[in-house]
């Protein structure tokens, strides 16, 4: 019998009666016949009422503490969801993280999964229990509590898909799956039946917050298929997996955005004095993200660093490198607000020069200034003026037919 | 160095603010110099919020879910302690059930502990840090979440005294320890410096709801003193142990009621249809408590029996009896609601049986009717209408002298 991870989020889970939804559509799910499990993060109230409790009582909580406080609350909805589905007549248990098997460095806040013994998951399953997961948890080689931070849930379950040698990763969320640009600003979009992992990295790195990095990383790492599908409406979702059939013609598969976008630069009087490592050692030190990096020389003798931040860490960097200014010898430092970022990703790009040229041309032609740029192999970033920017995400998207229907390979 | 084991409930645990008193209250106990381990409850919010959101998934959730369900709210709460210990210059780390080392029976929701490994908790107590452990919860012997039920939290303190050899259990208490009888009905009444495990358990099992009888028995089993102690005043507490200094003549310790009882009493036509053991058998398996018990015979040759039960479980005990009429074999059953029930309590009773005959006399002369009585070796309980508890209370405690201070052997 094959098995399949589900994994629902904060926003399925908002009340007792969207849980009880839920338990109903994994009922039926597990009705087709498959070995389920699913991963539940916390209830959004719950989340929302213990980081306050924290705060009331201190500024800088332990992250031992946090996170045995915040993985009570998933381990509550875990508990909410397991009775919902035994109310619907369905069989079901919840584990939380030390009952999972997943076991992860000492980390807290932030910890990462060494090892995965599915074997208890596996004993339920075989009694045809719905095995309801606390998400973005497990437990450290010392039995303490540790949580996975960001895309935690995501990450436990594509970690326990591995595992179990599930069939695949289902990510019921918000969103219907991946379009090929945000429905919101791009009229035009239409949603991509596939993606390959790769791309899904661009497209979750370049601001679609439908799924994080690590969780697709991991399945790229042991092949593991992920469904994006939507929790509301029962209609196909986007698969990503390592091979993606498309349309030869179609180089670029969609195009993603990023507003409030700050560009800081910092100059050296002399190469000698320049020491751009260190500069980005503080701020990665300071948990300051840095994203686009573009080196330039004024003068002919002058180094300058220029890097983007996003807006809500751009006091706090500025005043980290206030204070390293003597130990980083910069001489100058300036900084560009009101700006956004606008890419196109798609993996056949990389043989495909042309396409940087043609995303370059086609903004010229509409008078859109380019400030930054950065390239990977299957993606093109562009740094313009944020008022532009919803401006640029069409035009692109219709530079490159995106709206037209993919003809897949079968 | 000695350990000491200390419980806090929900009523000192209302607020972030009251959590943070409660840090630095035990900040300083441990300042003694004392292995300090600390066992919380829930706080009272968030347990009635998950008990809510549970009831609107389900009318009979399955209990091993709704144990990880309320469990979670004491790790949440074990949690914001040991922030708020930390916050405050402590060192402190929280442990739920499964991290304490107390394994326990797979009766979920009623939970008996059959054994404490406290190797953990001896850790961390030698690296200094106050021990803060989430109250009323184990782990059963297939790593399953299990709750403790009623005088869970102070069952979860007295079983961890036990483990480390602890020197003393404090129960911090929204009252100022034991009193000879309540305080807001009887205004002579004054707290009792000493109490034997044995009164301890007559005064819980009577009404005082101070601690728990599975608690104060466990404690008695094992010899640990247990304090009862105000967490709001910094005043002296009721010391309970099992030999206490008393005067002698104070045969009487305290008077204790209990309202809102109903008798109910079942008559059969002869001794041959009778049986009495099937009609407590039937009502223990519906969960129905049945107190007092007196068995009577009317006519010289109808055997009947009356028994107390609280107005709670009335309407329920009916049902029962109903359906049960056919089997049990009864010819009549009648009842009557409006009665309390008060009681004199004293260890030294057993060997003077002019107490009873004192408190008959004395409730005689004051027109109080007495409708059932009930003895043990430390206790003398009656019952009478609920209208006159309050004065009987009152007649009892002036007639035993209980307003005088005791002269303590030392």
């Amino acid at each position: 019998m094959e098995t399949v991870v589900v994994k629902f989020g904060g926003p399925a889970l908002t009340t007792p009666e969207k849980i009880v939804q839920v338990a109903k559509k994994v009922i039926k799910e597990q009705g087709r016949g498959i070995n389920l499990v699913v991963v539940v993060s916390s209830m959004p109230a719950l989340r929302r009422e213990f980081r306050q409790y924290a705060a009331e009582i201190t500024d800088e909580p332990s992250k031992r503490e946090m996170d045995a406080l915040v993985a009570s609350a998933a381990q509550m909805t875990s508990a909410m969801l397991a009775m919902a589905i035994q109310e619907h007549g369905g069989k079901a248990v919840s584990l939380a993280g030390w009952q999972t098997g997943i076991q992860t460095n000492q980390k807290h806040g932030n910890a990462r999964i060494s090892h995965v013994d599915s074997k208890r998951i596996e004993e339920h399953l075989a009694l045809g229990e719905i095995v309801v997961v606390a998400g973005f948890q497990g437990v450290t080689g010392t039995d303490n509590i540790s949580t996975f931070g960001k895309g935690g849930s995501e990450t436990s379950a594509v970690a326990l898909a591995v595992a179990l040698e599930a069939e695949r990763v289902e990510i019921f969320s918000s969103v219907e799956g991946i379009f090929t640009a945000d429905p919101e600003i791009v009229k035009e979009s239409r949603k991509l039946p596939e993606v390959s992992y790769d791309e899904m990295l661009e497209f979750a790195n370049l601001g679609a917050k439908i799924l994080h990095p690590r969780a697709v990383e991991l399945a790229k790492k042991y092949n593991i298929p992920l469904i994006v599908r939507s929790f509301v409406q029962d209609v196909e979702g986007t698969f990503i997996k390592g091979d993606v059939d498309m349309e030869k013609n179609l180089l670029v598969r969609g195009v993603a955005y990023e507003s409030d976008i700050i560009r800081l630069t910092i100059g050296y009087d002399s190469y000698e004095t320049a020491s751009l490592a260190e500069v980005f050692s503080v701020l990665a030190e300071n948990d300051i993200n840095v994203d686009i990096i573009v080196q330039a020389v004024i003068d002919g003798v002058k180094p300058t660093i220029s890097f983007t931040i996003s807006k809500d860490e751009f006091a706090e960097a500025l005043r980290v490198l206030e204070t390293s200014k003597l130990s980083l010898g910069f001489s100058f430092a300036d900084f560009e607000v009101g700006l956004a970022k606008v890419s196109i990703i798609g993996s056949a790009m990389a043989s495909n020069p042309g396409v940087a040229a043609r995303m370059f041309a086609r903004l010229g032609r509409e008078h859109i200034p380019v400030k930054m740029v950065s390239t990977s192999e299957i993606k093109v970033s562009v740094v313009i003026p944020q008022d532009e920017m919803v401006r640029a995400a069409n035009v692109l998207h219709e530079e490159f037919n995106l709206a037209m229907k993919e003809v897949t390979a079968s």
